[in-house]
């Protein structure tokens, strides 16, 4: 199942820079293990923003749920879920 | 997969009332068909308003979507759909 | 009486790790104590998010409260309460 | 239990005003039958608004449905109910 | 004139408990103050939250503002003030 | 007690020219009359918008809501009224 | 460039059968032409609504503008279009 | 001064297509001359939106709304304004 | 031109007393220089808040801008300002 | 392609003041540049706020992106971004 995913960062700004660092290569390293296994199919920026959306996929929003909590910045995301049924037009049939 | 299913009816007040009552007996129908099939798990009236919150149950979004546009209202219901997540205390394992 | 409870988690991020594990820990026992007493009846995660919803079941808006505000986390909790009204689908005669 | 409950009426403007009036006088009676009851406290007007704010009172959110809709304006209602606690200076005890 | 005075209380969570029973304390005795003068006539807990409803009566918005503002958590207060007309129905005359 | 009072006009498009210069006629009139007794001080156009923000003066809610009710558009208008509290700048005494 | 376009289709429910369907069959013909020009990239229904989310990519907002409106329905469909940045992840540099 | 107005064409979907077409010429030709006035100085489309965002130029609010008003279109738009002050880089002495 | 301004005062309830008071005491003396040149011409206090309206007068927005910048507090106010027109009834003509 | 840009800036009213004015020049040097780079076209103050409204070019979002993270003051800037369409009143051919 494909749910859409907006997530802020709400890292401070004052937050060190090592820190800040730190945080994102294992944010992108979390992210590729996530791409491989298929669960994080698209991710792009919001423009202007500290923020991304996302298409993922997952058995169901509880898979969803644990794979973005493991997100090594996932107590600074504000994120909200949005489900997404498949499109008759992309349901091969119609 | 459960899901938190918010719907106002918006079916117009001048609607003839036999009209509303055929509309309103295929509704409840339908409705034992989804709970028969384990779809349609708990269903509560919001106090004052023609609108319901459902717990339903689907395989994914799009069954959910189905099952919804099964539905004779369709057509007159306002529909938001929340995804739920196992919470750790309902996965037996915690 | 049911009610639909949502409820964000504000325990900010920089909480000490043992802090945060001994509130979790008093808010899963506080928890299976209201399961007990049939106050808490379901409870889901909001996926991605620290908050759930759930579904209480008490005499009226005031034990609610007082069950809601003895949580360990409650001076954490952003929580509001929505009023469920039985459906006539499930009052048994319709 | 106590409730705050917040109707907008959207009664159109080119209703006739026969109508109109019919609907007032039997919404007038009802409201009298509901403070007989001692459903409906107290009735407010939401100034320059075809509006009101209402208290009132009943064993739980099922049955202040039932009231909601038996006044005879209810399909052109817009209703917006809020549980209310008692808060502890009114608990007597405090 | 009647106002619906809502309040969220925004003390931090972390502030002492001795402080923040001093401050209760002191409220809870204004607030019979206020009382007992019949500008404060009914008050309400919003169920799952540090928040109130209340139903307050002045001679005007400056006179409520000035009660409001005597109370020892106002700083913390984030009032609400909405004004109320009478109903027809509670005018005497209708 | 001065009110502001926020005004959106809501007659359709399609009413005919002259019903529309008809309201519009006995609009002005009343609202010289309100301006006459000292309850309507000041009135602004919304840039762009069939609508108005007015300054108003009155007893009371009821006052200003029976005022507001006696304007020949009042059935097309949606009004939202804020209280106004003097500052201590124009108390005199500050 | 990339946007996510959400849209929300208003045909009234009261439309003839024959109307909606000669709108849909045109959509869905329209729809593939976007897709074989590469404009239209992904498609999701929105589950419960007459509503989808899609993913198009077009050299400015300007061409996603003129495609949009090329679709058959686009006289009731209520959109709302957000720009994607490429995200680091996805720069295949990072 | 300089404004900038947000503009949302509510004219329905069912208006005849002459009817239509004479408005948007009587729109294109008006935007012209207000265009030469320099009061109309940039205008955008939204994209997928029959709504538009205009750079307009004005002695002030009353100015502008007595052109906003002077469009065909006037009773079908619902405009939002909003005052833009010079920024101190376009300031010249900045 | 005339502007609504519409100012909430954030100013943290931790600010030391004197801190406060030196602030309010400033804020009140530039007030009073504002109202002499013309540019403050009324005040009201938001009931139970520390917010204020003002309707001010200025050349444009940017003279409007300089003017809330000079405020002693204005690094702790959060203010949205609306732009008003004159209204045909106060036009003199109509 | 053109874009609205709307910033807000968070910078905490405690920052020293020289850190304050060493950010606001390094600020406004960088938007010259993007200025000369034809990124930066247009740039008001919303008038009362520390807050921008800026009409940019870029190739696409992600360009955009870049230039604005590249702003001193960025990581305290809270910044939404509308896509513009060229109107056909000024693609030269209408």
């Amino acid at each position: 199942m494909e749910f859409l995913v907006r997530s802020e960062n709400r890292l401070p700004p004052t937050t060190p820079p090592e820190e800040r660092e730190r945080l994102r290569a294992a944010e992108r390293e979390r992210a590729m293990e996530l791409r491989a296994q298929g669960v994080l199919k698209r991710l792009w920026r919001v423009p202007g923003r500290n923020a991304t959306i996302g298409l993922y996929e997952a058995d169901d929003a509880t898979q969803l749920h644990d794979a973005l909590m493991s997100l090594p910045m996932a107590p600074w995301l504000d994120i909200t879920v949005e489900p997404l049924a498949t499109h008759p037009q992309e349901r091969g049939t119609s």
